[in-house]
């Protein structure tokens, strides 16, 4: 046994964290795409089947009342809340991702409107998972303003009396880069605009602290680290000062203060239910109702520290069992810009993906040559790490 | 034994359809609300138990490719199509009803704009269930455009060189009223406007035709007679002529055209994808798929006689069984104006229905004095019927 495998062995007694991993199913795949797609919690089929046999099939159209599928969109917020640092009646869950990047950035230029300072100018994050690009651009065309795309550094330089909103992700999808939220929020609030921040890559994997920071809103997915399932519903945070101002280009039925008055006359709920639009997806959202239970008793601040202990033994062993300048390294060194995943850098990126997989060591492969590897703490140990380091040195050998 | 009572065992013995009762889980409540929920068809729980179970929970990440999952929306929208007048290719199933309004609508403006004609005017139906008209007003609003609401029938004097878009519903929610889409569309087309429809009342009841009356663009939802389980997601129609001139009002990622290519320039997708935006949903879309099931070999002429003889035959037990003048009905009795619900008013209809769900009638109440009763061809009966119209003049009388 190698030396690398006797510490890996030595991390996962030590592991606090290490019994979470019975809350899932899983089988001797060394799974790292958990920032892709979360794996099953063990529990979720048993609530699902209930959902789809009981609340459907028997009570039907009473669950609404019922079983609480109409209030599940902001109890289930409120469920996300602690994990990214919100208070309750914060969050509401619905939508995709892509649906609220739309949503919070409309509403942003419009509250950034009501200063009357002619504010012309959306900022985003030039290095952004697509998806928020093209639908700032929407955002933008919609609301007669000009989007800039400037990297997270580049933020503070590029702020002015000219801008309106600025949408920024917290960790880069491709890099595993954490930015600088508390910072860049700050600077910001200073140029007298708004901060909208996409958690995608970092909600369950580290503290987020959106109210503690001050964020105005943010949006994020739940089928990564909270593992709500392939699609699960993603969430809209508004910060509670903002939330009477919220002023939503989705104003669906749902977001009404009496929906079942149904009055042709549009009048805004108080409050996250705001942010809601359509009748939501009840299977989908209620087995990531369900998967949120693997977080009972978690904290995120031990998920933070074996995250970064994963990933940090996991660059020890690729670079202890690689030839040096096989593969480069994109993800920070520094802990304070590091996610929860490792991406490195090789030319023929998309073909050592494959043989991974073939392998056994699951990760994913990001256009044009990155090898994207995610470490879900609740599930991964050092173990796993050793072993997919020690393939993955096998396999660029 | 009544007379009714007689006819509806002879009208359910000589009913074609009747077995296809058996493909759904029902109980002996009278399920007369399949038009808000409908009813669980009985192969779903196991499909969707596999999805979580080895799809989601084995295949994890892989089921992006091996279970179909990333073709999903427009797979599905093909096994919709049928049942709309539609080929394949046409409709992509995905967001919700209010979001897909907004795509439809705003994409509507955006074309009609095209002819440089400024029209400046979305008509809109007065009596549309809420949703329709609150998202109308926002796309109205981010496009420059006024919105005036206007009932079906005043849409062919409303119509003007100002008016871009109509956005009408084919049936009325509350009043169960059928509205003329082939002769409107024809008038709006005649005004060089577009037609949007909203087909969530009528699919899955009656034939709508999309292709043949060249409507432009459609919505629906698919939990009422689809049966896709509750807040299954909503479908979009794009016309095939206009498929290329679809300028999303929310490009996501899934609509891109090369969607991995993670290019941080947008370019819509050609044909159905390009109305997809974010994650579809997977487990509430899957449901839908096995719940399309119940279809095969159905004729949707077949289901729209059994409808109307329903409701006849409602009417006429109705009309025996209570008292004259304690209801109304505010469902038209000429067939071509009538949906698959019998709408009747009375001043304490919130009372009467929770007497009625109490004895296991299920209908439902619609603000402020409507009881709403749907009658879905492929698991109620003549005698369900017959049942519902007694119990309702007891709990009337």
């Amino acid at each position: 046994m190698s030396e690398l495998s006797l510490q890996a062995e030595k991390l996962d007694a030590a592991d606090e964290l290490a019994a979470l991993r019975t809350r899932f199913v899983l089988d001797d795949v060394v799974y790292l795409d958990g920032n892709s797609l979360g794996a099953l919690p063990a529990h979720v089929p048993d609530r699902v089947s209930d959902v789809v046999r009981r609340q459907w099939g028997e009570l039907r159209i009473r669950s609404w009342d019922e079983s609480g599928w109409w209030t599940a969109p902001e109890r289930i917020g409120d469920r996300i809340a602690p994990l990214v640092g919100a208070a309750p009646g914060r969050i509401v869950v619905g939508d995709s991702t892509s649906v609220n990047v739309f949503k919070a950035l409309v509403a942003a230029v419009r509250m950034a409107d009501e200063a009357g300072e002619g504010r012309s100018e959306i900022l985003v994050d030039a290095t952004t998972f697509p998806t928020d690009g093209y639908i700032a651009q929407s955002a933008a065309r919609l609301t007669g303003r000009t989007l800039r795309a400037v990297t997270p550094s580049q933020v503070p330089d590029a702020l002015s009396a000219r801008t309106a909103a600025v949408l920024l992700n917290h960790v880069d999808y491709r890099t595993g880069r954490l930015h600088d939220l508390p910072s860049l929020t700050s600077a910001i609030h200073a140029a007298g605009a708004l901060a909208v921040w996409d958690l995608c890559h970092s909600a369950g994997a580290l503290p987020v602290g959106l109210d503690e920071h001050g964020v105005d809103l943010a949006v994020g997915c739940t089928y990564k680290y909270l593992n709500g399932g392939p699609g699960s519903p993603a969430y809209l945070y508004v910060r509670e000062e903002l939330q009477p101002r919220f002023d939503s280009p989705l104003p669906g039925w749902n977001s009404h203060t009496d929906p079942f008055g149904m009055s042709p006359d549009y009048a805004p709920a108080p409050g996250a239910p705001r942010g809601r639009v359509g009748t939501p997806d009840i299977l989908s959202m209620l087995a990531l109702e369900a998967a949120l239970e693997v977080w009972d008793g978690v904290s995120v601040a031990a998920v933070r520290a074996k995250s970064l202990a994963l990933t940090d033994f996991f660059l020890t062993c690729v670079r202890a069992y690689t030839e040096p300048g096989r593969v480069e390294s994109v993800t920070p060194e520094r802990h304070e810009e590091r996610g929860s995943q490792v991406a490195l850098r090789c030319p023929d990126a998309g073909e050592v993906m494959k043989r991974l997989i073939a392998r056994g060591v699951v990760g994913d492969f990001r256009h044009p040559d990155v090898l994207r590897f995610g470490f879900t703490p609740l599930y991964v140990g050092f173990a796993d790490a050793e072993r997919a380091a020690r393939i993955l040195a096998e396999e660029l050998a």
